[in-house]
């Protein structure tokens, strides 16, 4: 229901994940008439229905609404309902384009953390030179210490290890230097931490100018970091998209010019929009969680989805359960 | 004697900046040998020697010196002197294109803090959509309390009066959203303290995506945010130029067209870059301290010897004394 293009963007791309994934379920949760209205402006052939169904739900919550609003009156909305179905096990996944400040409050509540882990993290993919790195946590935690950075860093090895042809990816952590005595005492006191789990293919520290050389297929850092650095890197290249549109309009043979071009400067918008590379996870939790991004576009609402069958499919919470039951939660 | 270029940037770019300044005096301080020779390579016209002199050091610090080394062994080394007549009230600014962390141990070594500032914060223009903002700490600090952010921000203020047509420069605080519980417990504390302060302009807190927008002109965080908002930015921006790159390389068409929008997409690369905002400076101190940027290319050092000298016309350090003189220290 949520998202800048609500059900005209989840609706048309649950159709075509469907036709794609002959063995997916999908429930659509929301109100219930106007889901069905917007069914009708597609061709579902009537063969469908057998693997979508409407879980209707009363409210919305709006993308606005503050925090104590959503715990309070949230109950009843699409994403209490969608998550609750989470919770009880009935479903594997949820997509929401809606409030993240929502999905991570009920998504705290109504779903279960994994035995061993204290609190989930937000992940998601940035644009790098070479395809996608991944980072966390991108702003659910504000305060972390070293422990729940490794935890952050068990947390995106099953997430990459579930969604890329990469099984042990590189972990890095986000600092302000190479040198191992660079970052504060708690990014320190983490780069021991993962140096010593086995299970981690830890590789040192990154800066802000190594995040899109691909150096490592994890950057790991507190919520606070890293969502200043990913939404500076979404500023930075609208910058330059601005100067290039700029440029091109101060003389009338460079519009020219500039039209002829457009095909060029159009895929380097593509290449650094958010859009293209899906959602943001919510990991830490005893289900797959997805945030679609990029004002949830079809497009973008269906590589959303794409990447929820395939952390699925490719069992990315049973992977990060197995990694806890393999030693005593308080050696983390 | 620094810098990717040495003296080959800094003798050229002294000559021109005496050249437009009448009332300037120039210590240039390195092995003075190599500095005559340079000198010989450009047409100084027998008049320049009255307002230009030479100060010999025996060594020059490694870009690349550990802390440690740069500590016990600087004494006599080109910028230790240079920082010398600094602090002995010789000179009223130094620039130097030498190692970053050498300039911060030994400026704060050799050079008085102003009296109630605890820690001096580097501090350097950004490139937003209109001109530049600035932004401090970026890196001289890991970190912070808020008593320490808003020593910045009346830093940061002095200096962007200084350089910049700008009486009362808005300043805001860098955070993870705009919402005033956004942010950790100092950032939060340091809004309070930035609000009840009447010498600053607050405006609020900003998120990374905001620092382009131009909506402040002087952006406070701590030494590791800073520094990963700025490398983020440099490195996005670096991304961008090679996406561009990677387009107008795919097909002998685009090859084509390249070769005719080169002018527009150099302008871009220029209006990104730090070589044309001069350089960072480290401020704090009873003296003005500048780090020339970009490689320190001559364009470079002359942007940062010109900085140097608005500091010092338009009084930075008497203006920075001023506001603590009014205040007793203990109530920043």
């Amino acid at each position: 229901m949520s998202g800048d293009h609500g059900l005209r963007s989840a609706v048309p791309a649950s159709l075509q994940v469907l036709q794609e994934h002959p063995n997916l379920q999908l429930s659509l949760v929301g109100d219930s008439n106007a889901i069905e209205l917007e069914l009708q402006q597609h061709d579902t052939a009537g063969a469908l229905p057998a693997r979508l169904d409407i879980v209707h739900a009363d409210t919305t919550l709006a993308m606005d609404a503050p925090t104590a609003q959503i715990l309070r009156g949230s109950q009843g909305s699409s994403l209490h309902v969608a998550l609750g179905l989470l919770g009880a096990g009935q479903v594997d996944a949820v997509v929401s384009a809606g409030n993240t400040t929502a999905l991570m409050a009920l998504g705290r509540r109504q779903v279960d953390m994994l035995h061993g882990f204290s609190r989930p993290a937000f992940c998601s993919a940035i644009p790098v030179n070479k395809g996608f790195s991944y980072m966390l946590d991108l702003g659910a935690n504000v305060d972390c210490d070293a422990r729940s950075l490794h935890e952050f860093a068990l947390m995106g090895t099953a997430l990459v290890s579930s969604l890329e042809e990469c099984e042990v990816p590189r972990v890095a952590l986000l600092s302000n230097g190479r040198e191992a005595n660079k970052g504060d005492a708690v990014i320190r006191l983490a780069a021991e931490k993962l140096a010593a789990d086995e299970r981690l293919n830890y590789c040192g520290f990154v800066e802000g100018d190594d995040l899109h050389l691909a150096r490592a297929e994890l950057i790991v850092c507190d919520g606070l970091l890293g969502n200043v650095a990913l939404k500076t890197a979404e500023g930075t290249a609208e910058l330059a998209a601005d100067l290039v549109r700029q440029s091109f309009a101060s003389h009338w043979w460079y519009r020219l010019l500039g039209l002829m071009v457009r095909p060029v400067l159009g895929q380097l918008r593509v290449s650094l929009s958010a859009e293209q590379y899906g959602g943001a996870f919510l990991l830490g939790l005893q289900g797959v969680v997805v945030k679609s991004h990029g004002g949830s576009t079809p497009r973008a609402f269906r590589a959303a989805l794409e990447q929820a069958v395939l952390c699925v499919e490719h069992k990315m919470v049973p992977r990060l359960a197995h990694y806890l039951d393999n030693q005593e939660s308080a050696e983390l």
